[in-house]
């Protein structure tokens, strides 16, 4: 049975153990980023990433926001790559997220930015990449060798190692301590049985991925992930933006997953699904709040930071069963390769 | 025949008068506007917005970027409204879009900021509404009464404020010129026959748009819109992003809208038009470029910072056209109401 496992399940069977690796050796270069983002003080961070990265990246972007009140803007690399223009970076500091540290036009962003001593740090699964090399430092997310094309568990450590450097950065004991509680966390997302949501989308070619703030980062990631594995049009929406225009093509039946997590956006959340379920959409939401929609059973490590990945470490484990239950191969999903080269 | 129009055709049709009246109007603030951002010289600009308007900020974003080298960050009114996390924005200035001026949860962002002294720039239709009342500096686009749901002429009359803004700022005589051709532009854009599109999507549910750049701007608004106003499935993708990962989904006749504009990017977004094409997507694309996919009439005002909302006015009078030919009624969405209150 084992060595018919897909390499994607392997791998997202490993994040406890990878995230239990990070918080055992990669903590040291965190406290040493967190003094230089103090040293520098930059007014804004600069974050340069693509694909699931890019989710990471936003998921860094609202917790900065809400433990450091420290706005993040999100760079396209294409304004350098393709249009050859230059950002003026002063106060700010640069967070480059890429599992390989090969995207040539991440490199090249993070390059132009140091050469204007703006302070730049790589968050990438090679510490012997150009990534690494480009960066003035870099955090090593530990995460071990990962072959399947889906990208599942650098993505939950990439999102560790920069929740990390944010609760060394605050000081913040309660975010570090649910930190080290995420690998029993993880173990127990593993064990939680979403099969009713696949029953519920067996025949059906598009849906609704929904979340707020830090838990629209992960719904990002999820929509991708049925899009790339299952060949399912699934669109994430941030469930503040999905009642004004996008609730349009919500007709009876259309299947609508919700990420929530406890955190103070949740009871807005639970009442967006109970609306969307009112009007005949079968909702499926991780929360016990609200009383219409369908709840899915998830695992927590107590904290609204880190729970959006305990949500997501489910919801991989869900969606490379249901890629496999639609005939699909996981791992090498139609048309992809695993480094991503832009022009 | 002329009473049987929906408010969105007639408003669509109204554009390039309204641009042309913000040409003649509205240039005197945007001057002032200028001189006040000159004078704090922000290192980075924060945008506030939702909708429609929000796909007008990430054009300000990619415009800004590109004109100034002053990078741009998007606000989630929601870290404050939800979260009650007040952000230090030292450094930085404030823009809101929003065509009434009234969404609460953006005023209050607003009114944040201001307290702390940072610059305020609220880009809106109401120059006695709340929001206007709220920020340091006002921009009233002049677009005159929009009726129907679906906002479009508004949409285009911020656009337009907003690179206004830029070229005055830049000094940038041939961005000015740009803009004052759009009036003639938009009327060419209206002339536009897009019917083969119609035909194509005749009984589709579920589309890719693509844009890059200030091209992916548009593309996002064209895909809330289509979701809007036909309840067709369409998404927004970047044309860098959509080849890792999105792509699993496009088979055979699968069809995709390629919003290219005659800009750096245009030979890379037209080699992805291609490339989806040679798999057997159906794929349109507003270039010469290219050879597989096929093509869709567009006009110019000779700048390829205008020219995505040239493209956007042919869009507009297409969808509208398509949303009557499936029977729905563009004015009146399913669910949605015009002024957006967000909690």
């Amino acid at each position: 049975m084992n060595e018919e496992r897909t390499f994607m399940r392997r791998e997202i069977e490993e994040i406890p153990a990878a995230t239990d690796r990070f918080l055992r050796d990669g903590l040291a270069p965190v406290r040493e980023a967190a003094l230089t983002l103090e040293t520098t003080n930059p007014a804004y961070l600069a974050t340069v990433a693509r694909g699931s990265s890019d989710h990471v990246a936003m998921l860094l972007k609202y917790a900065c926001e809400l433990t450091l009140g420290i706005p993040v803007a999100s760079l396209g690399p294409s304004v350098a790559s393709i249009y050859g223009r230059s950002l003026n970076l002063r106060h700010g500091a640069v967070v480059s997220i890429s599992q390989s540290g090969r995207s040539p036009d991440i490199v090249s962003v993070v390059e132009a930015a140091r050469a204007e001593n703006v302070p730049t740090l790589a968050v990438t699964n090679d510490a012997a990449s150009p990534l690494a090399a480009a960066s003035a430092t870099t955090l090593d997310i530990c995460a071990g060798p990962e072959r399947s094309v889906a990208a599942t568990k650098t993505v939950v450590s990439s999102a560790v190692a920069c929740l990390s450097l944010l609760a060394e950065c605050a000081g913040d004991r309660d975010l570090k301590a649910a930190l080290q509680r995420l690998p029993q966390a993880f173990e127990d997302a593993l064990a939680c049985d979403w099969s009713d949501l696949a029953v519920a989308l067996s025949d059906r070619r598009s849906l609704y991925v929904l979340g707020r703030g830090p838990g629209f980062a992960v719904s990002n990631e999820a929509a991708l992930k049925f899009k790339e594995t299952c060949q399912v049009h699934a669109e994430s929406y941030s469930s503040a933006e999905v009642l004004h225009g996008p609730v349009s093509i919500v007709e009876e039946g259309y299947p609508v997953l919700v990420l929530a997590v406890g955190d103070r956006a949740e009871p807005a959340v639970a009442a967006v699904a109970d609306e969307l379920a009112g009007r005949g959409a079968q909702v499926f939401i991780t929360s016990a709040l609200g009383d219409k929609a369908q709840r899915l059973p998830s695992a927590s490590a107590g904290h609204p930071l880190v729970d959006p990945l305990v949500t997501l470490v489910s919801y991989y484990r869900f969606v490379e069963a249901f890629a496999l239950a639609r005939g699909l191969s996981p791992d090498t999903p139609q048309y992809l390769s695993k480094v991503t080269e832009t022009v």
